[in-house]
């Protein structure tokens, strides 16, 4: 009996101690980051109603938006696979690859922009791109309207979405109704329930792990709502990695600013799900990500992460897999006589 | 009052009239046609369970049973546009086009056997062609296997869904597991409320339309539930189409019986959800439902179907669109270190 209740007190005195050093890690992260808010996040001159959400739905999964008939915005953020499609660069029209991985769609509305380097301040005018990209879906905007005006259902869902518009079908408005779906698509996650209060939302590992992300200094650009994805820095800022990870011909950033300074540099990764989205980096080389984690200590921090440790902070960014709502598969519109055909013919 | 009553008189008995004629028609019907099962048809030696049927929606919808990472079975069969992929014939791994038009996989398990030339007898038998063709998935069954053994989520699922077998995750329980999602894909329609005794399902033009379709003779081969789908029968019988609905390099079921009789002989196409799946016939080329009726008339019947008749018979057609009940997307499980990578390479 003694024993037991020695055994209880000492039980006691450790979950108090677990509960003010939990307090005291909350405080330090609760700086750093931030959850997910409940609401959808507004976007700039595009107000949000519930059909146009169900608008930008049907044509982030419509592959009639390629001119191929192929590929939708889903093939490459598929939603069923962490919002990406799992290749180093995908695959587009004609077979051509893609110059960059593709990034999750999922929280990008939490990014400061869109794109590796940046070069789209927002998601309507991210989602104009891959849609005319040569390699990837290949499409005019002239022909994505034609596409649409051509299927009444699209026209009465653009009228419903944009009230009042006198050309409620456009490219701009194609661009906001997916924006205004992919603002929905964010993943609360155990790491979220945590910075609300949930001490039990991360087990040991997963704390000791976050405790590091902090300490090492990864932090330092992984930070905000989407631990990453809001601010620019080279990559290769202690130690420049080699060309099988950081190829010589994509100097990031350099393309949008033509500033020096910005060569190799880029939108620091976003890492919610990151377990989900190998592989990783720009060039997408990396399939291993207690690897990338330590070539990220390396190149970035002049850190020597241990084994020990990588395996830590992996626990932790498992902590950042979250759950999107259920998403129902819609069903489109079928073509009419008016419906520009498709073709794969490569210009 | 005395033209008013005059009027419901004359109203009433019509409405008598119409439902004696209705009851007539459906009379004939009803020895043609059957609706839809409201539960799932059952499927030799696969037994049907709530978890294989995940398991198995899950398969379809994973792009990473192609060799690419590009293409799952959604692909070509997207539940979002009929089943079908709305293309002439499918884009394929190394963007190589397939040999025919895709057909719908809604309903598809109504289909006395599988492809335009019957020639797998059952939908678990037609899910292993797709994935080893090389011209669609390229896959093979050994790193269909490798792939998802390398995923723990997956194996917990084959384990669950076959249960008591030795080796649960093989090739030949893949197919099984999309047989048993795919028998689930059915499309209930307003002819089936129809046939079930709902008058108001069908309005005048789609009755006439349907007497038509028997008077004429579109039923011989267009019959059962699936309206076709359930006989082979020569693509000409009475005048053979050229050569731009017809190409002479197929000849249909030859190539599976290599019986002279089966040039050109192939599966009466079933006929639900036709509307919303053009192009038509295995070649593809013909997009215009009305035309296709039509020559469908001169070809098989040697019958003259005028603008009129074509209009109500398509009217008929568009009863047969069935919904399908809301699918929702699955989440996939995560590659490991394990998983075989996804590669585009033509061989």
């Amino acid at each position: 009996m003694k024993y037991q209740s020695y055994l209880l007190t000492t039980a006691l005195t450790a979950a108090m101690a677990t509960g003010a050093v939990a307090d005291e890690l909350r405080d330090e992260a609760k700086e750093m980051f931030e959850p997910i808010p409940s609401t959808v996040p507004m976007q700039a001159d595009n107000p949000i109603s519930d059909v146009k959400i169900d608008l930008g739905k049907a044509l982030f999964f419509d592959p009639r938006m390629s001119a191929s008939g192929v590929f939708s915005c889903n093939s490459c953020h598929n939603l069923a696979t962490g919002g990406d499609d799992n290749m180093p660069t995908s695959i587009g029209h004609g077979w051509q690859k893609g110059p960059r991985n593709s990034p999750t769609v999922l929280n990008a509305v939490f990014n400061i922009a869109q794109f590796w380097d940046g070069r789209a301040d927002d998601l309507k005018a991210q989602a104009k791109g891959p849609v005319q990209a040569g390699v990837e879906m290949a499409n005019t905007p002239d022909n994505v309207v034609a596409t649409l005006n051509s299927m009444p259902q699209y026209v009465e869902w653009f009228k419903a979405s944009f009230p009042g518009e006198a050309e409620p079908v456009s490219f701009d408005n194609f661009a906001k109704a997916i924006e205004v779906y992919e603002a929905t698509l964010v993943t609360p996650a155990p790491f979220d329930a945590w910075l609300n209060g949930d001490d039990a939302a991360l087990n040991d590992a997963q704390k000791a792990g976050l405790q590091l992300f902090m300490d090492k200094g990864c932090a330092s650009c992984h930070n905000g709502v989407n631990l990453g994805g809001n601010g620019y820095y080279p990559f290769g800022l202690i130690e420049k990695p080699g060309a099988d990870i950081l190829p010589a011909g994509d100097k990031g950033r350099f393309a949008v600013t033509e500033t020096a300074d910005d060569e190799y540099v880029f939108r620091a990764a976003p890492l919610r799900n990151i377990d989900q989205t190998a592989p990783y980096f720009h060039s997408g080389l990396v399939w291993d990500l207690k690897v990338a984690v330590q070539i990220m200590g390396e190149s970035q921090l002049g850190e020597d992460i241990t084994d020990e440790e990588a395996d830590q902070i992996v626990a932790f960014l498992g902590s950042l897999t979250g759950k999107l709502d259920p998403v129902v598969y819609p069903v489109l519109p079928a073509e009419t006589a008016n419906t520009p055909r498709p073709t794969g013919e490569v210009k």
